[in-house]
């Protein structure tokens, strides 16, 4: 599962701070400007195969933690961004099925959020091609995500260099106040803040500048279980270097089991010294909603070895109730599809309304009507 | 006014043969596979100014022709391709009125052929999005008009670059079999067939191969009247060097009058030596119906200044209806609005066909419902 916006930074122990808001321009969010558009967040989720603790405390959980608090959320199944690079049609269409069915057993309720599949609302695509004409080659060549993952390939998909400029057509088609996103995500939403600010000032104010809203940054991401100065990866070839959230019980224990830490016996919160175990106490810590602090007391008396069990066993409840509910609704496609129907129709609402704008400010529509209204309301 | 797909090489005199097919691999234009997609024309038209007399003969007077044969003809304002350089949005909302008034005027008829604006058909954007995930950035660099075009700039807008793409979905979209280009078109419709094929041999048969549609091949363009060695060219900085369709007889007539021409008093049609007077004979055979022989026979005993006056004649009185329609569609924009609108609906009705078939080949789709039938039917 690779998450598009939406890779926040876990967040965890619980005690430190939480959001933090930033914006490459501060004096240039006018206050008075953004004000008119009411905050909403805006995510996205890339349906490519199951997912790992890594992307479920640090994007899903999120996720439906600033859902119950009650924020605006639009939630996009970003099936356009997963065809960037070769796929697999019917694993596409089931991986659909199944994040629909993981973000539900989450807690992510269609009651509260907007959750899409993002190719079935068409503003998407046809924002992105109209961003697109105001986005520069070089521009788009300079982002370090496309020169990393192109570096090696001969011949790039054109979809891995254009994928940003869809990313802020998603975000600008619910003219979204906040996107939560990871650190490697930083430089596609100055990217998605440049176009909004370029069209606003050719084409008259239509976007607020999105704020990307970065949660635990004092915090590491969740690392391999297999080498602890790696994070933990959907694309390790090791499938023992993570926990799946839908994973067995008996391969969550033995993966924990099996888990790389270090000589030392002792359980103590260590992120440099001591990764691999530091690791475990914040999985642990989340898990179970305890203090770094009152874990590692009450681990006192147990070597790592006697830890791990706890830390698996804890994890194993921990997503026992979300494997149930998941699996419910995989037994249930026509009420994935359904929560799916009823995402895109209240997804269409705004952003067709966005398109709207977009179209008569590009000059796409004409002013006819309302010159025959004019004229009559001046009689 | 730039024609996309639309530049057709004019055809003339008209004793001459009239459509040749071209494809780049005949061979694999299998009968078979072909033969299953009705013939349908597809071309379009960029929003951008008043048209010449090139643009009407290389190509509106030829669709004219074709949808006059009874050919299933699909045209496209091509709104969204003219942004593809930075454009004025009070000019695009005007100028897509006006080349409907003149398209409808020159003949068009919303009763026989599918005319409609582009960007309110969201299947454009949207089967662009994943064609582009089929097409690699090297093949799109060596597209010779994007050469062309970007040598000069810094700061290559994205829209120059994959603008191609688009105008492969815009084809395809309608599973077009044959499309009318100008020759400086033909390596675009040839990524649009690899496109295809690539589409067809992934995800399955789903798009003829279109063929390219050149007319008069044999015959010059029509030249500039300033320079014969130039062509009748939109962006030349001189308006005496071109006739457009929408041009006050006066000016007409002061434009073939102050033609550049040669020194030899005579009228003869001599393409190589005598490329300006030659031009003046085919335009005086277009508007006329006439051979170059009985042109040239009537014309014996008068010299190139009377000639000229003869041709202005009858190219003013050629246009004067068209003239006239266009000027009595401009007056009613609310009609021009409902043909756009009713064009919309037909063209939809194929590309949201056309559009299905494509998610559910790409997996966007979920086969649950049909298992289910499937269930109730082997009961």
């Amino acid at each position: 599962m690779r998450s598009i916006v939406g890779r926040i930074f876990h967040q965890f122990p619980k005690s430190k701070s939480f959001h933090r808001y930033l914006s490459s321009d501060a004096s240039e969010n006018n206050l008075q400007t953004q004000s008119q558009y009411p905050k909403r967040i805006f995510s996205g989720i890339q349906p490519t195969g199951a997912i790992h603790l890594g992307n479920y405390l640090g994007a899903i959980a999120q996720w439906v933690k600033l859902q119950n608090n009650g924020e605006d959320m639009i939630l996009s199944i970003a099936d356009l961004h997963s065809m960037t690079i070769p796929h697999d049609s019917k694993k596409l269409s089931r991986n659909i099925l199944e994040i629909t069915a993981t973000l539900l057993g989450c807690g992510i309720d269609p009651e509260k959020a907007i959750l899409f599949q993002q190719s079935t609302v068409p503003e998407h695509t046809q924002m992105s091609w109209c961003l697109g004409c105001i986005c520069t080659m070089p521009r788009l060549a300079h982002l370090p995500q496309y020169k990393e993952k192109s570096k090696d390939l001969k011949d790039i998909p054109l979809g891995l260099f254009i994928y940003p400029v869809l990313q802020a057509a998603d975000i600008l088609a619910y003219k979204a106040t906040h996107v939560p996103v990871g650190e490697d995500q930083i430089q596609q939403i100055q990217l998605c803040q440049e176009l909004a600010r370029m069209f606003n000032s050719r084409f008259g104010q239509t976007f607020p500048i999105p704020h990307t809203l970065i949660t635990g940054t004092d915090y590491a991401r969740l690392r391999s279980l297999r080498d602890p100065a790696k994070k933990m990866s959907k694309s390790d070839t090791d499938p023992k270097s993570r926990i799946c959230i839908t994973d067995k019980p008996e391969d969550i224990v033995r993966n924990i089991k099996k888990s790389v830490t270090d000589c030392t016996s002792e359980v103590n919160y260590d992120i440099e010294q001591r990764p691999g175990v530091s690791n475990l106490i914040s999985i642990h810590s989340f898990v179970t909603g305890k203090t770094v602090d009152e874990i590692c007391k009450e681990a006192q008396n147990i070597n790592t070895g006697q830890y791990k069990l706890l830390v698996a066993d804890a994890v194993v409840e921990y997503l026992r109730p979300i494997q149930e509910r998941i699996s419910d609704y995989l037994s249930d496609q026509h009420y994935l599809m359904e929560v799916l129907k009823i995402g895109q129709e209240k997804a269409s609402e705004i952003s067709s309304s966005t398109w709207q704008e977009m179209q008569h400010k590009l000059g796409m529509t004409f002013n006819v009507s309302s010159k025959k209204k004019a004229e009559i309301h001046v009689r």
